[in-house]
């Protein structure tokens, strides 16, 4: 078999429908993100799409505490978390989490995509019989962690209590279950409706499983998310994380009860047989989860930069998914306009949005996904809306309003 | 269900059988290291058991690299590769690895547990067809990359080449092939017949797939591993290789054909829906690649203590694996004696070699897996060599040496 001509030819596949993906290469600028050079278009281009929520990736406090771990204990953990990777910033990091969701414990991964992965993996195919009732919109990671378990795996329509309820009622009474979902779902930016979801699982004896990797530090009076802010942090079984977005850092993880973690962490193969996170991630995310547990500062004025946004783009009828999260998502629809779009966002404008193309969403629904961020100035929001309301008349794209989904 | 219980119930079972974990909590004193802080036995211990092999994790080339990386980008790369997550950082570092191997492309994933997962599972699911040679003692991340494929698999007797050819003698001619190995066997220490396997591959018409992670920096006039140190580099459909052992840092990566790492790229959920890592994580790597690249000093200084090691263990009759790596494996035999005899050695000598045990190794193979370094001092080696002498008498363990596996 010619297998190079083999790889090529999906290549051309992904080409030929306009889901080949560039990657645009930047060097943030510290103290100046979301301003950033760009190494593979105009020099100067601001950042609009950055899972850096809240510009946490370059607040002082972070900095500080990864410098000084860098000089007191060297760039990398040296093993995995068993054999000589433990350190004490690690064990300070799941406390702090822990206590952020109001669990007896947490577990650190190396990424949010390997703490669904191992978690759900091993918790949906360690317990017999368990069945896993997925939402229909979860993360690739939650998917694949179910997979991997080779659990029985029953969908349910995306955020449908009804259905959830049907599916549930379904299942014998004594199968043990386990509901997984997220609070806020990332490229259309709705919120699940999660004490109702916890009600379901109490009436049919089932553990819940809450992704909450676009909420941590976002929401919530210490940012321990839309379950904080809700008040079911306690309601639910796991709260997974990351480190990576709102707390600028990189990571993940999850918070339950001492035995769940325990057993996680006993069990784990994407945990026990990888190299623990640098010394210096640790310690700079445990500064950003400290930090987002005292101040309110970022998540506010993120809420209004959000607002001043959505206004914005309503008042020249650019349609966008209204939604009561951060995450503002422009409609386009067509996979080759989507990064046109983009492309002269970036060329003529200097304004970086990467197009959103299948497979992160479905073909049909390709976007421009805005993250409005505390640093965001007034004069970039200017730009901005300028920018794409030139550019819907120059391409002639519909204006009108979407439907809430 | 009681999920509680029975979290509890498989814990008491590993406390049973001697396999339950308990992670030493350490802080390495940079400058100072194998020394470290221990904050869950004694205060002053030194480490014997760090993968980070040449003691890279506190090289002042590394460590300057990551603080300016941080002060000019920031903490996190703030997204995933394709939105927003590509720094100049990542993608120096994807084009030092590509040369380190003499590929034409590589690339990166945040360790090398998620670079064997998604490229196996990638390559091997995408195929049709393909089956895979996999070597009896694979890293977990290869198992789970195969078993997440699920492509047809092979198991080959490890290392054995009469097994590997008629195993690839029975498949049909026409079926598409990857026979995954790895150079270097962490746990016992011996080195894949690389050319060997290759000229089956050749014959049989397989892809093949090297794991590297316990050779790169450390074997080869530039530290491209064991591959290039016997200049097969070129016979390698992908190396696969980490940042997070000799390279000090955490990461993975892979290298091979621009098609084949832009298939992965392209297709491999692990990849694609992950944030990347901290440019100052890359910055690190870009820095302790090209220092190894230049310098033997540290692969040399390494042999050295090795060979001073091991001559040591023969002069007072310990039994240990005898192979041709860095890795020295003492067989103990039994969980609980090895966790006891790993006790002593940290409350008595302060001298800290994590137990080996299942599901690591196979149950009556538990070991102390000792990786001495260019770092440890001729007082640590005697230091090591009494303590364990002593305890071999005080245990009334047996002294002769293992056959060599």
């Amino acid at each position: 078999m010619d297998y190079q001509a083999f790889f090529r030819a999906k290549l051309e596949g992904l080409r030929a429908e306009g889901n080949y993906r560039d990657f645009a290469e930047l060097e943030r600028k510290c103290g100046a993100f979301p301003q950033a050079k760009c190494h593979s278009g105009p020099e100067h281009v601001t950042v609009w799409c950055s899972n850096d929520y809240l510009g946490m990736g370059q607040h002082p406090a972070v900095l500080s505490a990864m410098h000084d771990a860098l000089d007191s204990t060297g760039a990398g953990a040296g093993g995995t978390r068993n054999i000589s990777g433990t350190t004490r910033a690690h064990v300070e990091l799941e406390k702090e989490l822990a206590d952020l969701h109001g669990k007896d414990a947490a577990l650190l991964f190396t990424s949010g995509y390997v703490s669904n992965w191992a978690a759900l993996g091993t918790l949906a195919g360690s317990i017999p019989g368990l069945v896993v009732l997925s939402d229909a919109l979860n993360h690739a990671s939650m998917i694949e962690g179910i997979r991997h378990s080779r659990a029985q795996k029953v969908i349910w329509k995306h955020n449908d209590l009804n259905d959830l309820e049907a599916k549930l009622a379904a299942l014998p009474a004594n199968a043990p279950k386990l509901i997984a979902f997220e609070s806020v779902y990332s490229m259309d930016g709705d919120i699940a409706p999660i004490k109702e979801i916890c009600d379901l699982a109490d009436r049919f004896g089932a553990m819940t499983y809450l992704d909450e990797v676009h909420a941590v530090g976002l929401y919530g009076p210490r940012g321990g998310g839309i379950a904080e802010r809700e008040g079911l942090m306690d309601r639910l079984t796991v709260i997974e994380g990351t480190l990576g977005k709102a707390f600028g850092v990189m990571g993940g993880y999850i918070a339950a009860s001492v035995e769940l973690c325990d057993f996680v962490r006993s069990f784990a193969s994407g945990f026990i047989f990888t190299t623990a996170l640098p010394p210096s991630v640790a310690a700079g995310a445990v500064a950003a989860v400290r930090h987002l547990k005292e101040s309110n500062t970022e998540r506010e004025e993120q809420h209004a930069k959000v607002s001043d946004v959505r206004t914005r783009l309503d008042e020249i009828g650019l349609p966008h998914i209204d939604n009561s999260s951060h995450i503002i998502p422009v409609i386009v629809g067509d996979p080759n306009k989507c990064k046109f779009i983009s492309d002269i966002l970036m060329r003529d404008y200097g304004i970086y949005i990467q197009p959103i193309n299948y497979p992160t969403v479905p073909k049909g629904t390709e976007r421009l996904r805005i993250t409005p961020s505390p640093v965001h100035s007034k004069a970039d929001i200017d730009h901005l809306i300028n920018a794409l309301g030139t550019l819907w008349s120059q391409c002639e794209l519909v204006r009108h309003p979407l439907a809430a989904q």
